[in-house]
């Protein structure tokens, strides 16, 4: 210690031999960790995949307040074993064909871990340089893949950026082509701002447009129909924008979907394309869940006309074995975003950022603190190559069709709305003719039979007013002998309802 | 498998045998990562603390393109270690006092891989009730500690949740307090709102403001001086909201910071409230830092009057041992969160949510998806008690008060501004009357001499027109040592420096 805190007055010497991060009851106690998680996830098949707890269940497990005194790491496993196991929703679990399954893979675990163990917070370059050079790099990667022209890439004249969730990069880039418009017809004119999506773009847009600040009258919400398989109708668009513009309105943001999340439905990106830069308005593609799928030369076609739009997003956490959080944002004009978004706080001044050499992340998200996030999908790309990745998703589909095929020869069933990618629409509708609403309530039964089983767990949606269910294949532990004990399941369920009534 | 699907055609069955989530090879690989970080826990010490690579040094050490077949795990962490290492900045290096440390511990570790092991997406109660019900009662939990009313708890009439960052905090509570303005005044009439701030308000802010489209001009920053320790003064932010309703304008946010990032100072927040109170303005309180400070009885009177405040946030990854990212928010009337940020999709409808029985976490934060954070403040706290963290934070500040010694033994050296919590304020004034411009660069010399020995890693800040080296005592790992031998290397700089000029 030296001679300089000899001086220091002992009264105020070490009182706590607490050490919170001692590396050798970490190896310990992480070990037993990875035993816990190996084992939960080789038992995973044994829990009722949509959890049977009821609300409030865990208030008469855990007591009201914190302890005062250590308790022992064991004691806290045996409770997540016992209290937590069962109030989950096994997301993992092959029985789940629910929303969009949430991909995983042992890489992008050991990412996850590298990324925590780090704890880097790496809102500009200086604070963790390794943490935004990797993200350029793994975006550039990705851009590759999904075969994006080069003003998406650093390589180019674009970039990439890793959001947590899709709602931030619909969030960042609108406030971007918000401050663009408004830059041109003042701040205070905010009002006057109009956005587009249609009536399948995900819930979390029309979020996004009122956090902000684009006032709720002025967010279209365009009618899809069965006959474009609710794909957003580009002359519909057409016609709104020149309504808006007519009535002294400025439309400026538009989103399209490649995937939506009731019947993944495809949006027609480079017709729209044209209608949004015949009207300056910035458009944005979400594809959090069939972006991945565009890795693959037969999908790549839902992208077609990518090159004329201003940003798309792609959630890895969705289809690309890569746990949450994790969206892939691109945009052809980064210096926009960054105008929107920059800070420039004394205290984090530094010379690399004022050299203009470097990227500030920062500058491109809501926040400013930021996880080292591109490690996963690094550890990803690197560990299963491009290679296996199209097998993955080829893979998910083929048994999607599998169901598919099951439906097609069970004349009681109806695919409501062709299969897209891994997500297959469909009802019970055993004869012609019936009544809509007794044909919805017979589903909803279904569905609740199904769930409550504990053994498969899907969801339901309404497109074009019409009740059905979504069954989505592709959680990763799920194979064949799933999909076919799902098919069964809900043959019982829907026999045992037609015997009923 | 039955034989439904051996009818299903035969060129369609399995072409791949790719399993990413094979448990034994999980186990096998998560084991070897376990030991890698530990090792790196053990030697982080050996590595500069602060990065000394280059803009753009990672690019020729990595490939232009992903692969297209798999490499070997191996191989990959040879890379970590030979590419990535030398790229961090190692925020949990006990040599790191710089921005506010980052403190994390083995139990927020473990809670970390049980987060990331279950994946749960749980947007709303169904989707994995065990996340919500455990975010709410630690949420509760958290609150009692810091002795914050009924008002603030599930328990009561309020409530808590955990974002990801202050910065989402800020942007949630705003827009429910804009919204509940917009609805009197009308939406239109966004323009007119205006939000107060200090001028040592965090820089995300603003941002928030400008991200919830208040416009620019109406984001008052408050100045702040030396004789009130860059304190926010009531009876300014008195005047300031006078003036705006006499111009028409609608005064309606107020963030006041305990804890402010430059000097730790620290808002009255009794005295604002009353202000607030007074003009029916949000009054947040953003504790990110100084707020775990208050599990000590001994530093609670920080949060006087905060059963008067609106709502609060705190982030147990800066000095609650928690790892990124995780920031508790706590509000008194959860209803305008929700109306603010609620959806309500088809896709998502179920009966829990719509017998209004339980919380849908979708509805209190920005995004849709969410993590499982709650794991790991459980963890946390059950692993170590309040007991030892109220220990863990006397200690730190126990290490800054040494420090803070060190530079009063040493007439060289002044103390900026009084040392608040665990943050020390300094520079290096040798002669009595220099020239201020002559001191800074001096500081600006120091600094970067001890930064580039990659020993130590502090940073700056400029308050009251003052340019200080801020000393930021905390990472987890940090020991007396540590901040003894920082201190002779800033003494060692200074004396070449000295010696030089």
């Amino acid at each position: 210690m030296g001679s300089l805190d000899s001086n220091f007055p002992e009264s105020s010497l070490p009182f706590s031999q607490f050490k919170p991060l001692d590396p050798e009851e970490f190896r310990k106690q992480a070990h037993q960790m990875v035993d816990f998680i190996a084992d939960y996830y080789k038992n995973i098949e044994t829990y009722p995949v949509l959890s049977q707890v009821e609300p409030g269940y865990l208030h008469s497990r855990i007591p009201n307040t914190a302890p005062y005194k250590p308790e022992p790491f064991d004691a806290i496993l045996r409770d997540v074993q016992k209290d937590i196991i069962p109030g989950m929703t096994h997301w993992l679990s092959p029985n789940f064909f629910a929303y969009f399954p949430a991909t995983v893979s042992t890489a992008a675990f050991l990412g996850e871990m590298l990324c925590t163990s780090f704890n880097s917070v790496g809102f500009n370059w200086l604070a963790s340089p390794a943490a935004t050079e990797l993200e350029a790099i793994v975006m550039d990667w990705l851009a590759n893949m999904l075969k994006l022209p080069k003003s998406f890439m650093f390589s180019g004249t674009g970039g990439g950026v890793i959001q947590g969730t899709t709602s931030e990069a619909i969030l960042c880039t609108l406030v971007a082509a918000r401050d663009r418009a408004l830059a041109r017809i003042g701040a205070e004119n905010i009002s006057k701002l109009v956005v587009y999506g249609s009536d399948q773009t995900h819930s979390t847009y029309a979020k996004a447009c009122k956090l902000a600040g684009i006032i709720p009258c002025n967010i279209r919400s365009i009618p899809t129909t069965a006959d474009t398989e609710f794909s957003l109708s580009p002359s519909l668009v057409r016609t709104e924008i020149e309504a808006d513009v007519a009535a002294g309105l400025v439309p400026v943001y538009l989103c399209a979907t490649v995937g939506t999340t009731s019947s993944a439905a495809v949006d027609p990106v480079a017709a729209l394309a044209q209608v949004a830069e015949a009207y300056g308005v910035w458009l944005h593609v979400d594809s959090a869940y069939a972006g991945s799928a565009c890795i693959c030369p037969e999908f790549r076609q839902h992208l077609d006309g990518i090159e004329r739009v201003d940003s798309l997003s792609l959630s890895p956490h969705k289809w690309f074995l890569t746990y949450l959080d994790c969206c892939c944002l691109w945009v052809k004009t980064p210096s926009l975003l960054v105008k929107a978004l920059s800070t420039d706080p004394e205290y984090l001044k530094n010379k690399p950022s004022e050299s203009d050499s470097v990227i500030d992340y920062k500058d491109w998200q809501i926040g400013t603190g930021r996880r080292f996030r591109a490690l996963k999908i690094w550890l990803v790309l690197r560990s299963y190559g491009v290679a296996n990745l199209q097998s993955h998703i080829r893979s998910d589909i083929r048994m999607a069709e599998m169901f598919e095929w099951f439906l097609k020869a069970d004349a009681r069933f109806e695919i409501v709305v062709p299969r897209r990618f891994a997500l297959v629409c469909f009802r019970l509708n055993p004869r012609a003719g019936s009544e809509p609403g007794l044909i919805e309530s017979l589903n909803r039964k279904l569905l609740e039979c199904v769930n409550s089983t504990g053994r498969v767990y899907m969801t339901h949606t309404i497109v074009g007013g019409v009740y059905l269910l979504r069954f989505a294949v592709g959680a990763t532990l799920t194979e064949d002998r799933h999909v076919v004990a799902a098919w069964k399941l809900i043959k019982k369920c829907a026999d045992d309802l037609l015997k009923e009534g």
